[in-house]
C-alpha cells in the first residue's frame, strides 16, 4: 500500500513539473474545478482503480470542460510502463512499409514508436547508447545486433523481438520470413521453364545474414537440380549497386549468365535496367531476373518482377503482439516464428 | 534556490523509480560506488553545474565501471526538457527519405523522434490527443494541420515546424520546397522544346495545398505561354492513380495530350507505364511525361524523368534548427522558409 502510494505521488510530481512548464491543465486543476482531490482524479486514470460512477461523472466533466489529457510519462511511473516502444531499423528506405505496418498496430494498442534509424549497420553501437537513455518498455530491431548487445537487453530487462533477423544459437525472439523456402521457390520457377542452363547471383551484403541464407537456399536448390557451376556476386542491397553487379558477373564468367537471382527486388530492378539500358539485352527475352521481398515498385509494369512477397502485415502483427505479450509477462520464454513468403508471378522468367 | 533543489528531486525520484524496475545501474549506485553523494552526481550530468575536476574523475570512473546511463526522460524533468520531438508524417512510404534526414539530424543534436504516421490525412485528430499524453519538446508536421489545431499547439507551448506545408494568413513556421517556381521550371521546358501543344495536368488530391500550388503554378505559366485549354484530372499521388488518370485525361479530352503534367514523381511513373504499356505509346516520343519531388525511383533507367528535385537535405536541416532555435528560446516569431527546387532534366521531355 505504501509503496503504491509513493510512486503515484512521483507521477504527480513528475506531471506537475512537466506541464507547469507548457501551461498544460494539470490533474490539480481538474481537482479544483471538480472540486474534489487530486487523487480521486488520479483514481479516474488508473485501471482497475475504484471510483465511484457519481464521482467518475463529475470528474470526467471538469476533464472535459478544461481539456485536460492524462500524461502518458506521469501514468507510467503508475502503471511502471512509459508506452514507448523503440524500432531500430538499419536502412528507413528500405523499411517504409515495415515500419508504417508496425507503426499502425503500434498505435492501436496505445503504444508509441521511438524511432531509432540507422544510415548504417556499424552504427548500432551509438544507436544503444542513446537508446538506453529512454524508458521504453521494449524494442523491436530490424537491424544485426551482435549477441553481446542482445545481452545488454536480457541484463536490463528490455524485451526485444528482431523483425526479419535470425539468430541461430542465440536465445532471442524473432519473426522472419522463411529466405530459403522463399529462394527455393524461385528456382524451381526458373528450373521448370526449362529454359535456363546459367544462373548467376547477385547476394546482398557480405555481413547480411538474410543474403547468406536467401544464397544459400538458391545454391542448395540449383545443387540438386544440377547446376553446381554458378557465379555469385554481391552487391548492397541498392538498385546502383545492382546494375554494377552485372558488370561484375560478365567479368566472372564471360558471359551473361541466362538466369539472374538477386538477393532482393531493388538490386533485380537494377539488374534489369542495367541489362536492357546499357547491354540492350531484353527481360526476359535474353536475361531472366528474380528478385525477393515484394516491394511495391517490383509489381509496377516497367518491371513486373517474378520475386517472393514478404507476408509484410502478418510479420508486423506478429512482432507487435509478441513484444507486447513479453512486455506484460517477462517469464516468456524467446520464440522464433517463421512466415513462408508468397510466390509473385511476374513477367520477368522466360517460359 | 528552493525551486530548482524541488525539481531535482523529482528528478531522482523518477529515475529510482523508473530504473529500479529495469535493474539499470542508478545515479545512487554510482554515489556508492564511488563513494560521493547522489547529488555530486547528478551534478556531473548537469549543464552547467559546478563540480571539481577531483569530482568529475571520480564520478566519471564509477560510471564507466558499473555502465550507469543518465535517464533522458528523468534528466528532462531538470532541464525542462524530454529531448523527444514528434514527427508526424501523412504517408510513410512517400517520407522514407525525409523522415531519414530529419531523423539522422536530430540524432546527432542527442534529440530523438517520437513518430506519428497516419494512413490517412483525417487521422490527424485522433494521432494529436496521443501526441498530447507524451512530454515532446516540439513537433515536425508533414501532414496538414487545421487552424484550431494549430492553435492548440501555441496555447501548450509546444513548438511547432511544418515540412513542406504552407499556410497563408497563419503565423506558423515552416520549411518548403517552392512549388509554383518549380512547376514553372518544368512548363518552361516543355514548352522550350516547342513540341508541344496540347497539356493535360494530373494533380494531386483535392485537399492538398502542395498540389494546388503546383497545379496553380503550372496552369498560370502555361497561360502566360498561350495555352489556357488545360486539361485537369486528380490522382490521389499514388503510382495506381498516376495509371488511372491517364484514362480519365483521354476521356476529358477525348484524344491524348502530348505533354502530361504531374503533380509528384510516383503518379508520373505510374502515368509513363500506363501509356507504355496500356497504349503502347512511346514516352517521350509520343508524349512528354513531367513529375516533382525528385524521388529515387524517378532517376532510374526505367523512367529517367524530368521533374524538380525538392533539397531534401537543406529542408531537414532547416526544419531541425528553426524547431531547436524554437525549443531553445520561445521568444522567436514564426518564420516561412522557402527552397528552390532543382530540375532534373532527364530524358521524358520530347526534344
Amino acid at each position: 500500500m505504501a509503496k503504491t502510494k509513493q510512486v503515484s505521488n512521483k507521477a504527480v510530481e513528475a506531471e506537475q513539473g512537466n506541464d507547469a512548464h507548457r501551461g498544460r491543465v494539470t490533474s490539480y486543476d481538474v481537482a479544483a474545478h471538480a472540486g474534489v482531490s487530486q487523487s480521486a482524479v488520479s483514481r479516474c486514470f488508473k485501471p482497475g482503480a475504484s471510483v465511484s460512477k457519481k464521482m467518475r461523472d463529475r470528474v470526467m466533466k471538469a476533464v472535459e470542460e478544461l481539456g485536460y489529457r492524462p500524461n502518458a510519462i506521469a501514468r507510467g511511473l503508475i502503471t511502471r510502463r512509459s508506452n514507448m516502444v523503440g524500432v531500430i531499423v538499419s536502412n528507413l528506405n528500405f523499411y517504409p512499409e515495415v515500419l508504417s505496418e508496425l507503426n499502425k498496430r503500434f498505435i492501436s494498442r496505445g503504444v508509441h514508436v521511438l524511432l531509432f534509424a540507422l544510415d548504417q549497420e556499424s552504427d548500432v553501437g551509438s544507436i544503444l547508447e542513446q537508446l538506453w537513455q529512454y524508458p521504453v518498455d521494449g524494442v523491436v530491431a530490424a537491424a544485426h545486433l551482435t549477441p553481446e548487445q542482445i545481452a545488454l537487453f536480457d541484463e536490463r530487462g528490455v524485451p526485444l523481438v528482431f523483425y526479419n533477423r535470425a539468430y541461430q544459437d542465440v536465445p532471442v525472439s524473432s519473426v522472419c520470413c522463411d529466405q530459403s523456402e522463399g529462394e527455393r521457390m524461385l528456382v524451381s520457377q526458373l528450373a521448370g521453364s526449362g529454359k535456363h542452363k546459367d544462373f548467376g547471383i547477385i547476394a546482398g551484403p557480405r555481413d547480411s545474414v538474410v543474403s547468406m541464407q536467401r544464397t544459400e537456399g538458391a545454391l542448395a536448390r540449383l545443387k540438386e537440380l544440377g547446376f553446381d557451376q554458378v557465379n555469385v556476386v554481391s552487391g548492397d542491397y541498392t538498385y546502383e549497386s545492382g546494375r554494377r553487379a552485372i558488370g561484375k558477373l560478365l567479368e566472372a564468367r564471360g558471359e551473361m549468365p541466362d538466369a539472374i537471382i538477386c538477393a532482393n527486388d531493388m538490386m533485380a530492378m537494377g539488374c534489369m535496367d542495367e541489362l536492357r539500358f546499357k547491354h540492350d539485352l531484353d527481360v526476359p527475352g535474353d536475361v531472366s531476373v528474380v528478385g525477393f521481398d515484394g516491394v511495391k515498385a517490383a509489381a509496377w509494369a516497367s518491371f513486373n518482377l517474378t520475386t517472393v512477397t514478404q507476408p509484410v502485415e502478418s510479420m508486423a502483427e506478429a512482432v507487435v503482439t509478441m513484444l507486447l505479450d513479453r512486455i506484460d509477462n517477462d517469464g516468456l520464454p524467446p520464440e522464433k516464428r517463421t512466415f513462408s513468403g508468397v510466390l509473385r508471378s511476374g513477367g520477368s522468367i522466360r517460359q
